[in-house]
């Protein structure tokens, strides 16, 4: 893992603490409306976390690994990430 | 909140199962590959999640709602969770 | 169709005219990453555009099919139309 | 454009043909919804279409940048596309 570890970290603290809000919330059954609005909250905290990630691998592992010659499990790798990332 | 609840917290559980997961992938320096190849399936659980709360909004506080004559309201909320569903 | 017809036209047009300008980059060979800024700028456009029918949809459809009686209908499409914006 | 040139006109034809169904649809001022299905329809060909793009620049231009000594320029352009893609 390459991305600034203790940001990442934080990042992950703070996606754990509002999912448990949203437990909460369920178990309160709270209004729809404003439990998604806070599940739309966590999924965009997720998707920042990703691009962190992404940054970190596409700045470190994939220089590296071709410099190591492994470009075919580098580029393939990435055209994998590329479509998981869309949910393709 | 009107999915079903034991449904929505389980898949709660798992999601933050997962996330514990990850969160012992970072702390051992794990590949970055592998560790977002977990957050992609995070996401996919969050939106799946999502899909069932909007499901259930929809069945339920959307026809109560204008029958108790707080269209417009019911309306206005739609349009905002379609804009943040699409994180526009 | 209940959105502003000739704003909606507007941006029809101005997509297939960006198509026809990444048509003229893919003809002649142009580097994939210009022409891939290009493809993203029409799926944010059409997106936008989605927004717009959509919005359109929740005021004046929506109302409409409930008031004559056909919820279940409006709320089955609404459902799919959810799914669909999300590829889910 | 490193993808295969005739697949990728082939599918902006077809994206444009749909284009101009969605045209006539507006025009002649079709149900919302049934607009919206086609809307979906052609983001998801669009997207799929950068998807080949998208693969033919990793499988080709990558390579051949890094081995020419572009890395810098390389890792940078695929943050900003990976950043694109996602709309963030």
């Amino acid at each position: 893992m390459h991305a600034d570890k203790q940001d990442v970290l934080k990042r992950l603290n703070y996606i754990e603490g509002h999912l448990g809000g949203i437990r909460k919330m369920i178990e309160e059954d709270k209004y729809c409306v404003d439990i998604l609005r806070q599940t739309y909250a966590v999924r965009k905290a997720i998707e920042k976390l990703e691009g962190l990630l992404v940054e970190g691998h596409l700045h470190t592992c994939v220089p590296e690994g071709i410099a190591e010659g492994r470009e075919d499990q580098i580029i393939q790798e990435l055209v994998q990430l590329y479509n998981l990332a869309g949910n393709r």
